[in-house]
């Protein structure tokens, strides 16, 4: 499975632990987190708070997922780049140069994708909104899980946390197949990230549409994850949290199956449910 | 202690819940989560998804802990609004009207605060940015709270959750004082949120600065949510959670006393440990 680009991920800092009896001096290791700028060539799309090691992923993911670019002949190159002032390398800018002849409509990204002209600010007309942006279909006709191998999936998918494990501060998103293999886990302090690095990954590697596969995240499940996952064109969402009222709107709109609380052998299915046997 | 200003917190869900022996259909009460447009006058300011039924105190919330206003007086109204397109009632829009006389930057607002023009992307100048905007010092010189004290708030914020109880899907944060009272508690699937309800909720009632009290979040706390309790004044934040290793650098930076992990009859203290007895 691969790795993430490196291990800036965790942090030792002082500490008092305090339990019912006494107090103790100690260190802990804590999740990183520090903001990444993404820019466009030279204009500055946004600044998002991560945790470091896989910007690389993470920059491309969310200008997929965000409908900004649809696949990466778009793109002419993605790496880090320097400070405007200091003009030094800076761990925390990503520059995505776009290819020759494709544009942007800046304009179109301020303003925001949750409103359509038809209804207005609610939730369906989120919903339209993200279908029209969609560059993929959804697609799982030959996917259907076994309960006992969904059931497995959150303790396998703790197996590939490290950092997690090092400060229980990490969100994680995990790509699986039909038979419960996961084939690449990404971590982040924000659950968003973790599922836009895993997309970006799947998309410079060539690997998208994830069609007849399923993301595992280890929290809740909302709107933006839903919506992340559905760019992708994948079908199945597990989550080892709760689902909100929106995801599972989306589920049943999309097409896609939506699996919370899976944990301690148990899970409920919320949309969707032919896709679990 | 107050109430939401209604309670469309929740929704009722067809599910099909798996277990090792069996499979039942059932239903389930799912956290509400919706868009909600705020506007400043007739400009669009953001569209933020959240759980309906305390917008006015987010909106309110939100403006200040961004730092787009300062205090009550530079607001007229905050009232829910109208959609743009049919002129029907919409309460997923909050409309905030501002004083005579008090006008906003909304460049300013386009440039992202995480950066300055000293030393470009990176958490120290993230945390040098907000200082420059908060409106209130932190404070809390007399605040000292017992470890056993702080060992009871997460089972005493579970009683007010209400719908976290039936959801298993929502965040909240609580406003407590010295002697573990809570004064306030806010809930929604956003964890930002429910500290900007809070917030708000404060600021619109005269209270703040938070000054000698404290904020428990019911999961982790990184950047964000220590950036809306310094905008507070509020010198203490208890997560059950984990920090990252920005909100451990911000609680040092502005003298914040942060406690993670409180849980289980333990707690770890990452910064400023003199208020803790």
């Amino acid at each position: 499975m691969p790795r993430s680009e490196s291990s800036r991920a965790s942090a030792r800092v002082a500490v008092r632990r305090v339990g019912a009896q006494q107090s103790d001096e100690d260190s802990d290791l804590v999740a990183v987190e520090e903001p990444l700028e993404i820019r466009l060539g030279e204009q500055s799309l946004s600044i998002t708070m991560r945790t470091p090691g896989d910007d690389l992923n993470l920059a491309t993911g969310f200008l997929f997922t965000e409908g900004i670019i649809s696949d990466m002949a778009q793109i002419d190159s993605v790496d880090h780049g320097t400070d405007e002032n200091t003009e030094e390398a800076n761990e925390n800018v990503v520059v995505v140069d776009l290819a020759d002849g494709v544009s942007i409509d800046m304009e179109r990204l301020q303003r925001n994708f949750y409103t359509t002209s038809s209804c207005g600010v609610c939730g369906k007309s989120s919903i339209e909104a993200l279908t029209a942006q969609a560059h993929y279909e959804v697609k799982g006709d030959t996917l259907c899980m076994q309960p006992d191998v969904l059931s497995g999936l959150p303790d396998a998918l703790m197996r590939h946390q490290q950092t997690f494990f090092d400060t229980g501060g990490l969100h994680a998103a995990g790509l699986f197949d039909g038979g419960g293999k996961f084939l690449d886990v990404r971590e982040d302090v924000g659950r968003h990230n973790a599922v836009d690095k895993l997309i970006g990954h799947a998309l410079r590697q060539d690997q998208l549409p994830l069609w007849d596969m399923g993301i595992l995240v280890s929290g809740r499940v909302s709107f933006e994850i839903m919506q992340k996952v559905r760019m992708a064109g994948c079908p199945f969402v597990a989550a080892v949290g709760a689902p909100s009222s929106m995801a599972v709107d989306m589920a049943w709109e999309f097409g896609m199956t939506l699996v919370g609380f899976l944990r301690d052998g148990r899970f409920n299915v919320y949309a969707t449910p032919a896709r679990v046997a």
